[in-house]
């Protein structure tokens, strides 16, 4: 069984809830950390977010999202990564565990021409992080977002691209939503001792009710997340577990009561 | 370009037409090959489907599916191992390349018990397939399939399991939209190197507008079939290509007509 304590609610699971109102839900309800999203972040204005999470005394796992790095142009790029060395300077402003990367899709780029453009964001992005200390974690994505939000689909191909850096700068996040149907599951975690991040759990429901939305509590679908969080802590990550859900008729509920829930599966299924 | 003459109709892309007018429309269309359905052989019964494809002079790639091996319960895995000797039955009176595998998914049993499941079903399959002279295609499936449908999802696990046995009775069967996606494809291709056994096209559509009925004519979407169909070839690979598309509104439309699009879409994309 996962202690509690390890949780950390993922802001997205509590989609109406402000950055304020969901530090104050984990200081309500004994979750002692939390992840933010930066539209959340921007809504609230940074300032009073991190004063938000510190009134709450809570910390902050990590921050979601920077990364979408490919795009049809130069200038384009260009500001992909000017918003990245924002985010970047939210993640050092909240003291974060790490800055959460989704890398970006291909459609209207190209496999092959979007992975170029992602590498080399991440290596403009890099240093600039580096000198604020953040730590960027590469999250691979199910292959079903390589089109639309990320062509980093593997946890092979995520240490790939971290290997070129020092293991303190650049690592993976691993969600069971998004590696748990890999055949080299175990092989490939047990290569990324040292470079965990962050690890997520949600689960996959059965059938899947939509793309982007598919997302249940655990225990609910077809993952193992136990399996996989033993995976993890065997591979030498100790520290927070988020629970990120991407479902509708989760972010229109109570989020006091989902947390509740949340916590339950978390105790039960994690 | 890929020549016309390797085109083979998957008869799913015009799911409203019977064995003998798929047939028949491939021999108007001056299509060579056709792959055949199981629900729809049953439709015509198989003594007539074999007429069916001689009257009309085409060849048949394969016949889709057999599969589907995990189940809860010892008799009804039997009954579907049962249901497997049927199909390699109507392969071979069909004389098709090869009895295309949709394994089976996770959901309710399990990712590891059921992929033993799967491996037990292909070794009880062989025997009886190698005395009809029916080869066994593994087609691993998009990742998104693996509770529903497929915990085979990528082309390594799928030559993994075809390794056992001579490269003669157990292979894989390469389908861009389950494949493109994979930052290995190209290596493993190559290691697929004399036992591929068929290779699909079709094409990712941007946004997905469904997890099943997601799929577009080539030039639609986000996959690079040609690249993928020259890797097939380095690789050894020079047999029918079969078009195989799931979509609501392509099904709903005039069957000739998507016979004509998908001529025209396979040789200038393809």
């Amino acid at each position: 069984m996962a202690e509690k304590s390890r949780l950390s609610l993922n802001q997205i699971t509590t989609a109406n809830w402000s950055v304020a109102e969901a530090a104050d839900g984990c200081a309500r309800h004994g979750v002692l950390s939390i992840a933010l999203w930066r539209h959340k972040i921007q809504e609230a204005g940074l300032a009073r977010s991190v004063r938000a999470v510190k009134d709450a005394g809570v910390h902050v796992s990590s921050v979601c999202r920077g990364g979408m790095f490919p795009a049809t142009t130069p200038a384009e790029r260009a500001r992909n990564i000017d918003d990245n060395f924002r985010a970047a300077d939210e993640a050092a402003a909240l003291n974060a565990d790490s800055l959460v990367m989704v890398v970006g899709g291909c459609a209207n780029i190209g496999l092959d021409e979007a992975r170029k453009m992602v590498a080399d964001g991440v290596a403009a992005l890099v240093p600039y992080a580096r000198d604020r200390g953040v730590r960027i974690g590469l999250e691979p994505l199910h292959p079903m977002y390589a089109a639309e939000r990320s062509v980093l689909v593997t946890i092979g191909q995520a240490l790939e691209l971290a290997k070129d850096y020092d293991a303190r700068e650049v690592g993976v996040v691993l969600d069971t939503f998004h590696i748990w149907w890999d055949p080299q599951v175990e092989k490939l975690i047990e290569q990324a001792a040292g470079r965990i991040y962050g690890f997520h759990v949600s689960d996959w429901l059965v059938p899947l009710p939509d793309v982007l939305m598919g997302r249940g509590l655990m225990g609910d679908g077809a993952i193992d997340n136990r399996k996989l969080r033993l995976l993890v802590e065997k591979a030498g990550y100790d520290g927070p577990i988020e629970v990120e859900i991407f479902n509708r008729a989760i972010w229109d509920a109570d989020p006091d009561t989902v947390l509740t829930q949340v916590i339950e599966r978390f105790e039960k299924f994690v």
